[in-house]
């Protein structure tokens, strides 16, 4: 039995994995913990609930985190997370429960999830790529997930799309995420003069009412986000060459807002060599346990 | 014996390759030829006169050039060569000597020269980038060639810099090649309100004198060339992961020019969790024996 555990920037959620299938769920805050000991306590007390009390018959536990260095299994200086410093996550997880821990990107486990079980199945070469708080992706490469000379490759969210463009939290400017995350569209939805009462709700899924609702700020801010993906993404197939891109994620959820004009920029936008060898599609798990399965198929994976 | 070629722009060098060292050298001009027929004609009847006037001995071949696709042999609408559509050149070349011939991307074949016998020795995760008339790259990731799905993985050249920039020959706009090309540098000149005079030499050569001689349009010139190299290197980084990027090509011979710029802004612009984790650095080989060994690498490359 395995434990998946995934990190998010607002919730984290568990999992029990047995087979292939999530067979038990729970979810804890990620924030308004004192520190990362008191995070670490939470899951593991988590963890004891979730087996009976006693934590026992767990072979293995997966986590995914966004930030996370799957080589070391530290956490790196996460902007999206509530600790800025470096966090051994895989090795505290691990003394708690008794089980053999491996922490992971988040990004990089959706791809494992996705390879496996989801949309990616039978492709060699492949990214996924998540959209929400943040943005992150999962590259594979000759079936097997690029992990980088330090671990921290797929930071498809921090490459630079607009030279000096909006601030990130990363701390530098003009960040692929700074335009496409949750918080991204709402910038851009402002900027084109949005509806105060639409930004009083948390989320883009307010913006996609008003959007289907025919509002033009809105439905302007699913197409720029739409653009400047589309070059982003067709930047990453220069580089990488992949069958096909999984776009995974909360803001997915707007669906056709985003995708329709997404198809037909990308298109337009991709090198003629690559036209008609790539195709971008939806995830096709079930949203909740697409992160947990990855988070458990990083329990066995080497790259 | 290897019989090694490398497809450039303007001319295309020929080398007998043994026991990892070039023996033999001609040179031929990739243009002028009545068509593609007519130059493998050419390689073939100079490939008779370096081996004896026979063509025996040859054991293998392999040919570095723009734009060709590994997977399929073809040279695939290479737009800084002389023929536009599709050419199977490992096989036109392997049917006119009777060895056979192996055909890759000369970006890739210089990742692999490096990756042997270059400053990317040692190193399982490299970048390898060329700056010429085009810009390439070959990406070695956990030890092997990328070559993505369809063989055209590593066009760093064109992924997008600047969103609706400058015009570039694969027909789409701001791509990095536009920008850091000899092209790209010419042209950058010209808009800084460069000399006339140095514009009427070919390369990049003039331009370069003329900002050793503090001339202020052609050191800014560099200087903005560095600066959109560092974010697309920086970028390429933040997804492939390698612990070295590797400059090859024409402009590197530009030196202190371009690095000192380069270098000092690529640690600015490089992700936190990258930082010290990754050097640039330019070749180490003899710039000649470079290609011809990648190519010559190419024959026995599996990825």
């Amino acid at each position: 039995m395995i434990l998946a555990v995934d990190i998010g920037g607002s919730s984290t959620k568990m999992g029990l994995v047995e087979d292939g299938r999530v067979i038990s769920r729970a979810r804890i805050s990620t924030t308004g913990h004192a520190d990362e000991h008191v995070f670490v306590d939470a899951i593991a007390g988590t963890a004891r609930l979730m087996t009976d009390g006693s934590g026992a018959g767990l072979d293995s536990i997966g986590i995914g985190a966004p930030n996370a260095n799957q080589l070391s299994g530290v956490i790196e200086m996460a902007p999206n997370l509530p600790w800025k410093h470096d966090v051994p996550l895989a090795k505290m997880v691990s003394e708690r429960l008794g089980a053999p821990a491996t922490l992971g990107n988040d990004a990089n486990a959706a791809a494992l999830g996705e390879l496996r079980y989801g949309a990616g199945r039978g492709y060699q070469d492949l990214l996924v790529v998540t959209l929400g708080t943040g943005v992150g992706s999962g590259l594979i490469v000759n079936g097997h997930l690029v992990l980088g000379s330090a671990g921290n490759a797929g930071e498809l969210g921090h490459t630079t799309l607009v030279m000096d463009g909006r601030r990130c939290t990363c701390g530098r400017a003009g960040c692929l995420e700074a335009y496409v995350s949750i918080r991204g569209i709402r910038e851009t939805y402002a900027d084109l003069g949005g509806d105060a009462d639409v930004l009083r709700t948390e989320g883009v899924k307010a913006i996609a009412d008003a959007a289907r609702g025919g509002e033009k700020a809105a439905r302007f801010a699913f197409q720029w986000t739409a653009d400047w993906l589309a070059v982003a993404l067709a930047n990453a197939v220069a580089m990488t060459g992949p069958g096909r891109v999984v776009l995974f994620g909360g803001i997915t959820r707007s669906g056709d807002l985003l995708m329709e004009p997404l198809l037909a920029r990308f298109d337009k936008v991709l090198l003629n060599i690559h036209k008609g060898r790539v195709d971008v599609v939806l995830s096709a798990l079930e949203e909740d346990d697409a992160a947990l399965l990855g988070a458990a198929a990083l329990t066995t994976f080497r790259s």
